[in-house]
């Protein structure tokens, strides 16, 4: 296999092997002795605190507030709805001895908190009064996975999922589609992802959900990312649960309750939306460092050295995140190398020549400026306005790349040779039996039905009978 | 039992049934539903997030980097310790089946992270360049409990860890130090909690340290709380992980590890170091609300809600957490009773008549001022100073109450006597033996051997054989 100079496999040559790789040496993540567990290591964990930081205020100003759910809960309880145990089933890991003894009734480790907070919502819900409930955790999950991959299925991961109740189905659809904003917005603001928000087809929805809703990202292979998803219960987990309110005018009703989630997932999100042969290219909001700067001091150089560290200060002290990467014993090539594979979006190098200039070299990890003198100086008041610029670029050109790589198709040719790429938007029957088969002929599943879509009829791509939704459905293969 | 309007049980009356009682009944906590598991509610879990961003801020501002390391573990890594294996068996949740299937290996839920950190360690240490290794974890952790109790002892808590390691026993050291030095500064000045830091006897030590530090408060009952512990494990983790460096003269060697960690134990903490029969008090400095506006409005009135609002507002701009309490059913004699309880730290009342005069009534949960007539147009200037003083009123008092609870004692009689409503400062032999039969006696425990005693020999309170330590060893009954 061809590898540049970095030992990373060409993104076109094997785009599953380019991440594979690149997670690893750019320092996101490791493997844990467990099978499918994963190590979130600093430099990757920095990007999910960043992440988790924005979030969370979004989530807190829309009135949200955080609370923690046992991560243990007796095994009987997903039992409770019946769609939502055939879902997890599969997944579980469960605890069965503790404290040294068989445990009477197995404990299982929370796949996802529906069963847990639907018990403690009717507990804690009785009057109208108590409504609307919004919460949210912040917790990890296990689920088992046969076949993990970093950050995109592995047996434990990090999320928030916002759980709320209402009075009634308006109240509970206005929050699901609340919650589908917030992540919308922070998919396509923070990390310069052109999710498409759309409904999942019924074949697609969470288990136990009325409907479930998704923003979708393109990733460079032409696949799909979902990215985040919210769902509107109706009162499957309020009767499963006994969530009941008494309404202003003394009637006892079910509540509707919604869920909601979005997990470290996004960090394989945004290397497999941005990245490139070179490696890692962080979108300026979420990156751990948005400028590294490089002295060059052959050997030692004080004067560099200081010049250095007085810029990272001075950049610092206007909200820029700036690293020093002073290690004696590397050249400053490989640190560029480095650097640029770790995905930094500017890179400064500062020699004794630049420094008598008083100019540093400037180099973005993307684009097309090259190297560019800038003068020292002017850098606290421009470095900002750089970011944003690099911020939007990356955006722009994955939005390009979602586009170019979505076709609208009305017959069968074209939409196997669309989902091979990317995206084929397409209409369908709707027909459980119909999407079994285009999966099974071209591995691509609906995605969602875009919420932005234009009213459209007329007849199914494969089967060729009526089409159904009103509209068309993003089609693609999916992580 | 004797209770007070709100139904709480004196604290004089029976600590443990008021301690119990409050912390539902001020919506900090539910129970979970497997055994000894617990919900941290919305007013519970925004003060330990309080505590967790003044704490994470500290950590990383001692160069530490947060990262994330797997739920599960094999459950073979912790038998790698011998110690380590032998004191947190008992405690093991244990995960056997997983994806359908009885695994090979069962998997234990991590009670504490050393053993797979000390593994990933040894993987990513090579040269003495990497040292120091400086690693911090927000976790969840499990350890199975008998006999549980909100906050200070449940099946799971969440906390902070962290894993480090080090060129040399004298670095390790300092670090074990540093972290101790930064839950001293967090307890006292933030929980206005006057902990002792002291260092652990053998026998109190962590499962597989060399050396426990600790800081250890005392509760309003007379009885000790570890609130947060810093270990030194010199080269035991390092020997059974393989945790190995070159060092600058190419020599191979062992680390040396530290771990040290605080949990949501410490909301247990100030809720027993603070409260009173009316309930909690809350610090200002972790308090949810730090001033609660109930505006009077005798059903309805617009020119009083929207005073209300209006002070809010520029109370939040100054950096006050400011809660306006709006409910229309409830009275306001309800509201000033449910926010005591609640350990709000100023309630301010504002009335039509207030409205006219431009002044609110201002009530201090605690201290001698009664109800106070302030001018709402001072109030964003001088609430900030009103806030610090109860701040320091609160520590004031309560170590003042540490230090009457604390005797010198030299007979046993006394010692006894001490520790049935306090701590006792004595001299101990250091002999195991003698410690199980104190233990045995009176209940107590040495809680620690303070960092800042005044060295001192002499004869054993117990048994009168010489002295260890160099200097008195405080014992007190402990949770």
């Amino acid at each position: 296999m061809a590898r540049d100079e970095r030992g990373v496999t060409a993104q076109s040559e094997d785009f599953a092997a380019w991440y594979n790789e690149v997670v690893f040496k750019a320092g996101l993540v490791d493997r844990g002795p467990a099978k499918g567990t994963m190590v979130i290591r600093p430099y990757g964990y920095r990007l999910w605190e960043l992440l988790q930081s924005e979030l969370d205020r979004r989530i807190k100003d829309t009135g949200h507030e955080n609370a923690y759910f046992p991560l243990l809960i007796p095994e009987s309880y997903l039992g409770r709805e019946a769609e939502h145990v055939e879902g997890f089933s599969p997944e579980l890991a469960v605890v069965t001895r503790a404290g040294g003894k068989v445990l009477e009734e197995p404990l299982v480790v929370r796949p996802t908190s529906e069963t847990v907070i639907g018990e403690m919502m009717a507990k804690w819900i009785s009057s109208h009064r108590d409504l609307p409930l919004l919460l949210n955790q912040w917790a990890n999950v296990v689920r088992w996975e046969l076949r993990p991959r970093m950050f995109l299925r592995t047996t434990e991961f990090l999320w928030q999922e916002g759980h709320t109740a209402h009075v009634d189905e308006a109240a509970a659809r206005r929050e699901t589609m609340l919650a589908l904003d917030i992540y919308h917005e922070v998919a396509r603001e923070l990390a310069a992802i052109p999710v498409v928000p759309g409904e999942k087809t019924p074949g697609e929805r969470f288990a136990g959900a009325v409907a479930t809703y998704t923003i979708e990202g393109m990733m460079r292979d032409g696949r799909a990312l979902q990215s985040g998803t919210s769902h509107y219960m109706g009162t499957k987990f309020a009767s499963a649960f006994d969530i009941r309110f008494t309404s202003e005018e003394g009637r006892e009703k079910l509540c509707h309750t919604t869920s909601w989630g979005m997990s470290t997932r996004m960090i394989g999100g945004i290397v497999m939306t941005h990245g490139d042969d070179k490696g890692l290219v962080f979108p300026p909001r979420l990156a751990p460092h948005q400028v590294v700067i490089v002295p060059i001091t052959r050997g030692g150089n004080v004067a560099v050295e200081e010049a250095a560290d007085e810029l990272a200060r001075r950049l610092r002290s206007v909200g820029v995140r700036t690293h020093v990467d002073a290690r004696p014993h590397l050249t400053p090539g490989f640190k560029y190398n480095e650097w640029e594979m770790r995905g930094v979006p500017v890179r400064l190098e500062l020699g004794p020549r630049d420094l008598e200039a008083r100019t540093v070299m400037m180099v973005k990890r993307l684009g097309d400026d090259g190297k560019q003198a800038v003068p020292i100086d002017s850098l606290p008041e421009t470095m900002p306005g750089v970011l944003d610029d690099f911020q939007a670029f990356l955006l722009a050109r994955a939005t390009a790349f979602r586009d170019d790589h979505t076709r609208t198709v009305d017959i069968w040719e074209d939409f196997a040779d669309a989902v091979s790429t990317g995206w084929a938007l397409a209409l369908h029957c709707g027909i459980a039996a119909c999407e079994e088969e285009i999966k099974f002929l071209t591995a691509a599943t609906p995605r969602c039905v875009p919420l932005g879509g234009e009213p459209e009829a007329g007849r199914c791509v494969r089967c060729g009978a009526a089409s159904a939704y009103g509209k068309r459905v993003i089609f693609g293969r999916a992580y």
